[in-house]
C-alpha cells in the first residue's frame, strides 16, 4: 500500500512502475519457488518448476496485487491469489505448446516443457499446476477467511474453465481458416486471454472489502485490459521478432488464424489498443477507489509493451 | 439417511447396495447432465459431456455420498462434491488415454475422447473438467457454507495434484520396465488411484460435523479401499476380458508395468485384497459412527466387482 500511495501520480512512467513492482515480483518469485513442485515426484516436480519459474512477465500476479492494494486487501490472500493465477497461466502455456495444439518448441526463449521433459510429463505437469492453483488458495489455518478462500476458488475456476480460458482456446482451435468477424474474434479473446486477466483483477478485489460500484468498475478495467492485451499480442506477432518475443513470431499469420491485425489492419489494431487503454483508465476513474495508481500503470504497460 | 438406516445390516448384499445407490446414482447423473459442458463452446461442451455422462461406476460419487450420510452431511454439498470427484476422475481418464500417455482407443466400451473429438479438444475438455470440479464446489448463495466450500476445494486439490493423482501418474510413467518392490508399488498406487478415492471419503465427511476419531477412521477406510481398488484392478487386468472390462484388458502386462499380480502372484493379490477389505471394515468399526452400512457395502463392492 505505502509504496503505491507515495507515487499516486495520474500516470506512471515505466521506471516508476518498476519501483512498485520490483518488491512484489520478488515476493511472487520467492513464493512460487517455495510452493511449486517441491514435494512432487522428481521429474514431475522438475517439469512444474521449469514451466513456472524464472520466466514470464507475471502480469496476472501484478494485476492481483495491484487490485488488492486498491481495496486494502489481505496481503497473504493476495500473494496466494497472485501465484494461483500464474500457475493457471503457466499450465495453459504448457498444454498450448503440446504437439496436438500449437506444437511450439520455443517459449520465453527456452525449449518448451514437452521438448525438455517429454509430452507425457508436460501433460501431467500442466494438470498438476492447475490443481496446485486451487491448493494454494485454500490453506489451513485462519490467515485467510473461508469466505475469501471460497470466492477466490470460484473466480479462478470460472476464469480458467469452459466459459473462460479453456473455452476460448476451444473456439480458437475451431476458428483456424474461418473468417470471424470482429464480434466473434472479440468473444474468442474475451474468453481465451481476457477471462484470466479480468479474473486476476477480480481476485485481487476479492482479497479486501469492495463496494459494488468499485467491483463493477474493476471488472470493466479488467475486461478492457484483457482485450487490449490480446490486441497488442496480435500487433507484436506481426511487428516483433522471435528473439524479442521469446517465442515464435508470425505464427498466427502462418497458421491463417484470424487476428485483430488481419481484421483491422495494423493502424486499426493500434487505435483499438489505445481506445481500450482509455476505457480501462475511465473505469478506474469511476471506481471511487483512492489508490489506483498501480492499476493505471499496469494498463499502460499492457498497451506499451514490446514483448 | 433414512434409506440407509432402514438397511443397517452389518453386511449388505449386492441387491441391497443397488437399492441404496439407485436414487443416489440418479441424482448424480441428473446433476452431471445439468452441470457439465452446458454453456461451453459447442465442440468442447460435447467432448466434456461425452467424457463424463452415461458411463462409469460412479464409485467416487457414491463414496462421497455414503461418507456424507454417515456424518449427517449437507445434502447439497455432498451432491456437488460427488460430482466434482467424478469430474476429476473423468478428466484423468481423458488425459490418460491420449496418445502421449496410454494411447488407448477404448474406454467404457466406447471410442476414447480423443478418437472421437481429436487430441486437442480432448486435452482441453480434460482441462475444463478439472476447472469445473472446483467451480461446482464454490456456488454463490448460502446453501453451502464458505468453510465447507473451502475445505472441499482443499481436499480435492490435494487429492488431484502432484502429491495425489497426478503425482502417482508421473511415478507410473517413470516405472515402466523398472522393478518396483511392494512398498514402491503401494506408494505409486496410494497416489495414483488411492488419493482420489480416499479424498472422496474425506470430502463426504467434510459435508457434515465429524469428530477427530471418526475422521481418522474414515481416512483409514479410504486408504484401505483406495489400495484395494488398485489391487483388484490389477487382478481384473489379468482375469477379465476387454468386453467385460469395457477397456483393453491385459495392457499392464503388455506394457511390462509392475502390478500386484506380477509382484504377489494372483493368489497373493487376492489375499491382499481380502486383507484390505478387512482393514476398511475394521476402520469403520472404530469410527464411532452409527450408520456406516453404505460405506461397508461399497467396500465389498470394490473388492468383489468383476469390472
Amino acid at each position: 500500500m505505502s509504496t503505491a500511495t507515495t507515487m499516486n501520480s495520474p500516470r506512471w512512467d515505466a521506471k516508476t512502475l518498476a519501483g512498485w513492482s520490483e518488491p512484489h515480483l520478488a515476493n511472487v518469485e520467492s513464493a512460487l519457488s517455495r510452493w511449486v513442485g517441491v514435494d512432487a515426484p522428481v521429474l514431475l516436480g522438475d517439469a512444474m518448476r521449469y514451466a513456472v519459474l524464472d520466466g514470464g512477465k507475471r502480469l496476472r500476479p501484478l494485476l492481483v496485487l495491484a487490485a488488492s492494494e486498491a481495496v486494502g486487501g489481505n496481503v497473504a490472500a493476495a500473494l496466494r491469489a497472485a501465484c494461483a493465477t500464474e500457475l493457471i497461466h503457466a499450465y495453459s502455456l504448457v498444454h498450448d505448446d503440446l504437439p496436438c495444439m500449437d506444437n511450439d518448441v520455443l517459449r520465453r526463449g527456452k525449449p518448451t516443457v514437452h521438448v525438455k521433459f517429454g509430452e507425457a510429463d508436460a501433460l501431467l505437469a500442466g494438470d498438476a499446476l492447475q490443481a496446485l492453483a486451487f491448493e494454494l488458495l485454500t490453506p489451513e489455518g485462519d490467515e485467510i477467511s473461508p469466505a475469501t478462500q471460497a470466492t477466490l476458488c470460484r473466480l479462478l475456476a470460472r476464469a480458467a474453465g469452459s466459459q473462460g480460458m479453456a473455452g476460448g482456446q476451444a473456439i480458437d482451435l475451431a476458428s483456424v481458416g474461418i473468417a470471424l468477424d470482429e464480434a466473434q474474434l472479440r468473444e474468442m479473446h474475451r474468453l481465451k486471454t481476457g477471462a484470466l486477466l479480468q479474473g486476476s483483477v477480480e481476485m485481487g478485489a476479492a482479497c479486501g472489502p469492495v463496494s459494488a460500484t468499485a467491483l463493477d468498475a474493476l471488472r470493466g478495467y479488467g475486461a478492457a485490459i484483457g482485450l487490449a492485451f490480446q490486441v497488442v499480442d496480435d500487433i507484436l506477432d506481426v511487428t516483433a521478432d522471435s528473439q524479442t518475443l521469446g517465442k515464435t513470431a508470425g505464427k498466427d499469420a502462418a497458421a491463417d488464424k484470424p487476428t485483430y491485425v488481419s481484421l483491422l489492419g495494423l493502424d486499426g489494431a493500434r487505435a483499438q489498443a489505445r481506445q481500450l487503454l482509455a476505457d480501462a483508465l475511465a473505469a478506474l476513474d469511476r471506481s471511487g477507489l483512492a489508490d489506483t495508481a498501480a492499476l493505471r500503470a499496469l494498463a499502460h504497460m499492457v498497451v506499451d509493451r514490446d514483448r
